[in-house]
């Protein structure tokens, strides 16, 4: 059966077939520790019929399907734990649409997110949700990724207002209108936000845009210990000033991050602002938070307008994933990604910091403290089980305290292969056997990324 | 088979189950103009564990059950076109917890909005949304309703945090941590919003609240002709400019309204805004649209903080409804409900003026044209088959455009039975089979509130 299948593929796509070793390896794991589970083949669409094509003959030959965007994942979404066919959706990579009348444009699913802010800049609009890596945008919302605007702006989950998504018998459909808001019938976009990849493909997206801000500014401050940054990063959500980043970086990151990027921010627990606004309104912000911050006794508070200076800021977070990883010849990164109530994460940090105190593996902690999401992100050497199972171990705590008092054991980062196990805590029994089932309805044959999300 | 359920009801829920006509007749109907279906009997139920244990029975004996909370949804959503037995929430009506720390809380789903609101005051906290009625926040949620703040605060689908769900078997599931946002599996809270009681019912709600403003003004303007007032404020929208709210009222609803709420508002087509912010934001906001206004040949702009003013203003507008079917005695009212993206909000107002140009039946437009969502309220004899044939004629002409120039037949009333023609045209087939899976994967037996959103 396979045989034939492949034959048939091999027909019809021509070079954009492949089998490759090399690609197929490529194909089989993402940016973290976990291992790679190549594909028995890799093809490259260039179109929603094309992918509708693959999904028809690997539905009827019972043929597994793995979706793959940037390979940017972290939860070993992309291993092929059942072999079958990567599709890779890198090619659809055209902005289909942008209105900026209505804030919102479609993109094809391999469009990435750095792609669509530079194709939207000279109209005034950008796209606000940026995670790490520059992924696609059909990743990300297969992933209901987020970043570091989300305390503004929201997630994946938000920001989609409709989906193109090939079903896994190869149907066609769209998953909701243009309108900003429905109530016409089951959310069939919110289904396939966060399905990651396993209830078909999504190869186009339809996005709300936002207008460039009028004014912006940035500002850095350092404190004695993390638990005052943490302090006046709660503070700042809870008196509800509308900042647009309020990201945190432990001072064994600003090492990191100054040595991989040529910066000289002061070797300190920090945390990083940015401010979206009227000039008014963005100055207004910043004097709340300096006030803020001073009373939590952070220092050096300096809101900056500078374009280059913030870039170069931001840039540098982006790339703290590889920062921290850079740190370590041969070192896979591995990053936790528990989210807990804003009132609950200086105890959730707190919890880190003890977990992280006799560890010996370069680790960094980081997060988006406006939404109560935070990472440690390990440099790892796979080849040392003694190293894979402490940082299993300080991940799982991290997760049981999360779930403990409210949390989830991922913000962000999905559930992948790394994460099947910790949703038997997070839900009722009940809960998974309703995910399992909506999972048996949309692909009853098991093709789409099996074994991701649910065992 | 259900003589035997009922007794063992009875039994079970003494005075709470009912089989009252009048009862019955109350619950077997909303409060537009759809035919009512009594239910078989009536229970009022005080806690998740009882309406557990009537639907372990109920799924039993086949029999079906609808969920009822303060009875205003406007598309027939609770009619018992099957009979069975009416859930009635309304005695589940307790704030459960309060954290002003994580702006969120948890209520049990009788609970209505104005209570909610009521409870928070005292605590600077409020929860924004707000469809006409005083409507409970379980309904809303299974409603994926919204109102006047969405432009601002996002509609349920937004703020629901998450819920506690009955299942059809009467299992208890939680749908979601409390965390601002998760990416672990798959959207059962966004499964549950906007599923109409057809997929469970829901017992408690997890909400995101918001702290009120340091500053609060609201403004209003009328203008020369319909046109011009969407055209201002279609470039409120489009400048970006945060208004909390921004509301349509045509010169027609603004002299129903005057006479229902003793209001002197000049009779014109009229915009309604509110701003919320800081002082210096608010006025910034006010100017901003004073300007855009303006140039619009608005008339009459002035931005007021009185608190009483806009209390009453905003109440008059929430009352929309009953001022259009008071003007005639006996009559019911009936609403559409399209919602397009906003550049095409003047052409889908415009396809409305001409539909209603020579229809005799008392009708208004109104419309939160932020969002691009807006209704033309009809006062209706249910009595004169030509009426309800003018009225379905009219909004079948209005979805129709809204679907064309990709929109949606409904943006905040739901499906119920009255929008089920139209999610044929809205949607796919492929994706319409999909709703259909989910519905049989949810609930096999087709217990909860059959005939409501698929046919």
């Amino acid at each position: 059966m396979t045989a034939a299948l492949f034959t048939a593929l091999a027909a019809e796509f021509g070079p954009r077939f492949s089998t490759s070793q090399a690609l197929r390896d490529q194909h089989g794991g993402g940016e973290a520790w976990h291992k790679a589970a190549p594909p028995d083949a890799v093809i490259h669409v260039h179109s929603t019929e094309e992918v509708a094509s693959i999904l028809r003959q690997c539905h009827a030959a019972g043929v597994p399907v793995i979706p793959f965007g940037a390979g940017t994942s972290l939860e070993g979404q992309l291993g092929a734990l059942k072999g079958g066919i990567s599709v890779d959706l890198t090619q659809m990579d055209r902005v289909l649409r942008v209105s900026a009348q209505d804030l919102d444009c479609t993109v094809q699913a391999g469009v990435t997110r750095e792609a669509l802010n530079t194709h939207l800049r000279d109209q005034g609009l950008f796209f606000p949700i940026d995670p790490g890596a520059n992924a696609t945008l059909g990743g990300m919302a297969a992933t209901r990724a987020s970043g570091t605007n989300a305390v503004r702006y929201g997630t994946m989950r938000e920001v989609v207002l409709s989906l193109k998504v090939v079903l896994p018998d190869g149907q066609i459909i769209t998953t909701a209108s243009r309108a900003r808001k429905s109530s016409a019938g089951y959310d069939l976009t919110r289904l396939f936000v966060g399905s990651e990849g396993t209830f078909g493909i999504i190869t186009e997206v339809t996005l709300r845009l936002f207008g460039i801000p009028q004014a912006i500014s940035a500002a850095v401050c350092h404190f004695d210990d993390i638990d005052a940054a943490v302090a006046a990063a709660t503070m700042v959500t809870q008196f509800g000033i509308p900042v647009a980043r309020m990201e945190l970086m432990d001072r064994g990151l600003i090492r990191m991050v100054n040595a991989a990027s040529g910066l000289s921010l002061p070797e300190a627990d920090t945390l990083a602002f940015e401010f979206h606004g009227s000039d008014a309104g963005v100055a207004e912000q910043a004097e709340q938070v300096a006030e803020i911050v001073a009373d939590c006794g952070g220092k050096g508070f300096e809101a900056a307008t500078d374009a280059d200076a913030r870039n170069r800021l931001w840039k540098a977070r982006h790339n703290a994933w590889y920062a921290v990883v850079g740190t370590r010849i041969g070192a896979k990164g591995w990053s936790s990604d528990v989210c807990v109530p804003v009132s609950e994460l200086a105890g959730a940090v707190r919890v880190a910091r003890d977990l992280l105190a006799d560890c010996p593996i370069p680790a960094a902690i980081l997060g988006h403290v406006g939404d109560g999401n935070f990472h440690v992100v390990f440099a790892l050497d796979v080849t040392d089980p003694a190293e894979i199972a402490a940082v299993k171990a300080i991940n799982a705590g991290l997760v049981a305290h999360a779930i403990a008092v409210g949390g989830t054991c991922t913000g962000e980062h999905g559930v992948g292969t790394g994460k099947i196990g910790y949703l038997a805590d997070e839900y009722d029994p009940a809960a998974l056997q309703l995910m399992a089932a909506l999972k048996h309805a949309v692909d009853p044959k098991g093709i789409m990324n099996p074994g991701k999300i649910l065992a």
